[in-house]
C-alpha cells in the first residue's frame, strides 16, 4: 500500500495541446496488460531530458543521448514496459534503433526524431518486433486525453499509476502541465528503472528545454531514494509544445520564467515523491532536510547518509525514535571538519538533539508520537553556514527485503 | 546462527607473556553476565590503535586518543560492556577519565597510561561507579589465560564470543599473538560498536606500533561492513610486550617484520571476519575483489558499491543469481570514465558476465549452484589496470530488519 497517495484524478490530468498519446497492449511481457505507448509530439514541440547517472546504461538511454545531440526536433516517444533493454549489448542497442526507426517510417519523421524507453525485465532480449508489430494500432489511438493510460502503460511492479498535472495563468493564458512517472525503487530487481515524462503547452525559448529538464530532475527525482541503487534506465522527459498562446519565455529568472518553474517543479515532485510513497515495502514518507551547512554538497551527503542508513530506516519501519542512529549518520557522513557540538536535531517540531547531544528538554514520548506517523520530517541543523538540501525516502521495512529476495521466484 | 563459524578453541588462545587479564561481573546493565575487562600490561610494552572515522567518537574513544597523544606507556586497557558512554557530552567525558584514574591510582601509574574502552547502549550515563566498584576484584583475577573470559566480557548482542590465536618462529623464538573481537554489525542499534584487542609477546621497536595498527585496521577491520553503518566507538588495539626474545623488529620489510604481520593479519583478519559472519541475520558470508582497477581507491568505491547494495544483498538473501544488481552497483560505484565493456564478473569459479554484458557461456543453473553456497567470492575486473581489493560483507536478511526494527522494544 502505498503510503498517503491518492490515485490520480482524471480531472487534474490536463490534454496539452500538440502531445497526443497511444497506449496498447502489444503482449510484450505478459497478456492482458497496457505494456506499450506512443507520445505524438506535433511540429514545434521541444524537447529536454535527464538520464541516469548509471555508467552501465540501457540501450534505450544511449540511443535517446545520440538523438538528442543530433539536435533535429523530436517528434516521438516510444516507451515499452516487460523489458529493459539494458545489459544487452550491441542487439540491445540495435533493436532499440530499430523501433525508432519503424516508428518514424509510420510518422513520416526520421528515426533521429524519436526517443525510445525501455523498462521491465534486464538481460534479456527486447522483443522488438512485438512493439513494431504493436505501432499502427497505438498510432491510430493517440489523443490528447490519454494520460491515466499512459501512467498505466509505463508501469512495472508499481502499485498504482502515478500522475499529476497542474494549470498556471502566464501571460494572460492558462498553461497546463501533466506529468506521469513509473518505478517503485530507485532500481527493481529486474524490473529496472525510474521513468517521467512531463508536457507543457507553454511556450518557452527551446533552448531553455536541456537545462529546464536537468533542473527539473535536480530538485525532483534525484532527491528520492528508496534504497540507494541507481537504475541503469532512469529518464526524465520535459516537453513544451508552444500551443499555449503565452509570449514566449525565455529566461527562467523571468516573472513567468519563475512561474513556471513553480508549476513543472510542482509536478515533478509530486510524480518523485509518488515514487518514494509507492517505494518497495514503504510504510513512511520521510523527508529529510539538512540545514546550516558551509554548501550544498555537504548538506546532501549527510542527507543521504542518514536516508540510507539501514538502520535509521529500520527505525523508522519500527516506529523506534532511536535516534543515535541519526546521529551517527551525520558523523559518518565524511565531512571531516564536521564540529559535532554544533549539531541540532528535529523530528518535525520535536528537537530532539542539541549542541550534539541529547535536548534535556526532549521527552522519548514526543519523538515516539512523531514516528508513529505515517509522514516525518527530519530536520538537522549544522551549524556551520547557510546552505540547505532536502531529500526524499521511505523507511525499510520485512517487506522491503520479501519483494527483492522473492521477486524472480 | 554465525555463517562457518566454529567456536574458539582454547588451545589456540595462546597467553602473551606481560598481559594479564581480569575479567568481572560488574553489574554495569545486567546482572549475572561479564562486562568487565581489564588488560594489565608489563612495563616495556607498546601499544598501537586505530579508532572510528565517525565524526561523533564516544568519550572513550576521545580518551583514549589523548592519552596515547600524550606518549606515556600505557599500562593497562579498561573495557566495559552494557553501556556504549557515546552520545553523553561533556559528563561522558568526565566519567570515562574518572574510571581511568581509579584504575591507575591502584596500579600505581597515571590516568594517562589507561586507556577506556566503552561498548553498549548510547545516550546513557555511564555507570562508572560501579566500573571503579569492580576493579579490585579484577585486578586480583587478572591472569594471562584468561583471552576467552574475555571475549565473552566484551560482547553485546553478538551471539558468540570471537578469539583467535597464532603461533610462529621468528629468529629462533617462538612468538604468540593472540586476539578477541566483538560487532555484529559496524554499529548495532544502542548497542554500537566493533572493538578488537590483540596482543603479541614479540620484540617489536616501538615506533612500529602505531603505524602497524594502522596498516592492520586498513587490511582487516576497516574492510567489513554490515551495513554501512560506522559506529561511534569502533576501536582496534594493538599490543606488544616484547618478551618473545626475538631479535627486535625495527621495520616490517624485514623478512622478520614480514612473518610478524603475516600472523598479526592471520589473526586480525579472522578476528574481522568473525563479526561479518555473526552479523545481524547474516546467511552468507561474501567476499567482494575487484582487480583490474585504475588505482586501490577506485577498487575499493566498486566493492562498497556492491557490498553496500540493498539489491545485491538481498539477492544473496534469497540465493537468486540476479546478476544485474552487481552490475547495476558497477555502474554507479561513482567511476565517471569507466568504459563497462570492458567488465568482467565472476561467482566463484563462474564466468558471469564478459565484456560488460551476459557471458554467452553462462548457465544460470551455474550461478545458482554458487548462490546457494554459505560463502560466496564475487570478483569483478575492471579493465583498467593492476590495482585490487577487496572487502567483507553477509547478506540483509529478514532477520536483520527484524534484529533492528524490534531492538529496543
Amino acid at each position: 500500500m502505498p503510503v498517503d497517495l491518492p490515485p490520480p484524478n482524471p480531472a487534474q490530468l490536463f490534454p496539452i495541446a500538440g502531445v497526443r498519446i497511444g497506449v496498447v497492449q502489444a503482449g510484450i511481457r505478459k497478456a492482458d496488460r497496457k505494456d506499450l505507448t506512443v507520445f505524438l509530439l506535433d511540429e514545434g514541440t521541444s524537447v529536454g531530458a535527464a538520464f541516469t547517472a548509471n555508467r552501465f546504461c540501457a540501450a534505450p538511454v544511449q540511443v535517446c543521448q545520440a538523438h538528442l545531440a543530433a539536435g533535429g526536433q523530436i517528434r516521438a516517444l516510444l516507451i515499452n514496459t516487460g523489458n529493459a533493454n539494458a545489459g544487452t549489448g550491441a542487439d540491445g542497442l540495435a533493436r532499440a534503433r530499430s523501433t525508432c526507426e519503424a516508428l518514424a517510417q509510420r510518422l513520416g519523421v526520421s528515426a533521429q526524431q524519436v526517443l525510445p524507453f525501455s523498462t521491465g525485465v534486464i538481460m534479456e532480449p527486447l522483443p522488438s518486433e512485438r512493439i513494431v508489430a504493436g505501432l499502427d494500432t497505438a498510432i491510430a489511438a493517440a489523443g490528447p486525453a490519454h494520460w491515466l493510460d499512459a501512467a498505466q502503460g509505463i508501469m512495472t511492479t508499481d502499485t498504482v499509476p502515478k500522475a499529476y498535472g497542474a494549470q498556471l495563468p502566464l501571460g494572460g493564458r492558462t498553461v497546463s502541465i501533466t506529468g506521469i512517472s513509473k518505478g517503485a525503487g530507485m532500481i527493481r530487481p529486474n524490473m529496472a528503472t525510474m521513468l517521467g515524462f512531463i508536457a507543457t503547452d507553454a511556450c518557452i525559448a527551446p533552448a531553455l528545454l536541456q537545462p529546464l529538464a536537468r533542473k527539473l530532475a535536480q530538485a525532483s527525482f534525484n532527491r528520492i531514494t528508496v534504497d540507494g541503487d541507481t537504475s541503469t534506465n532512469d529518464s526524465l522527459v520535459l516537453m513544451a509544445s508552444h500551443q499555449a498562446g503565452n509570449l514566449i519565455i525565455d529566461s527562467l529568472d523571468s516573472a513567468d520564467g519563475q512561474a513556471l518553474y513553480a508549476g513543472l517543479l510542482e509536478v515533478a515532485l509530486k510524480l518523485a515523491h509518488a515514487i518514494v510513497r509507492d517505494g518497495e515495502g514503504a510504510t513512511k514518507f520521510i523527508t529529510v532536510q539538512v540545514d546550516g551547512g558551509a554548501n550544498t554538497e555537504e548538506c546532501s551527503r549527510v542527507a543521504y547518509a542518514i536516508a540510507h542508513s539501514p538502520l535509521v530506516k529500520t527505525a523508522f519501519f519500527a516506529s523506534d525514535p532511536n535516534l543515535g542512529r541519526i546521529l551517527a549518520a551525520v558523523g559518518y557522513a565524511g565531512i571531516a571538519d564536521l564540529d559535532t557540538d554544533g549539531i541540532e536535531l528535529f523530528l518535525d517540531d520535536v528537537h530532539v538533539a542539541t549542541r550534539g547531544g541529547r535536548n534535556p528538554a526532549y521527552q522519548e514520548a514526543d519523538g515516539q508520537r512523531v514516528m508513529r506517523q505515517s509522514e516525518i520530517r527530519v530536520r538537522v541543523d549544522l551549524g556551520r553556514g547557510h546552505a540547505s538540501h532536502t531529500v526524499w525516502t521511505c523507511d525499510l521495512s520485512l517487506d522491503y527485503v520479501r519483494i527483492n529476495a522473492d521477486y524472480r521466484s
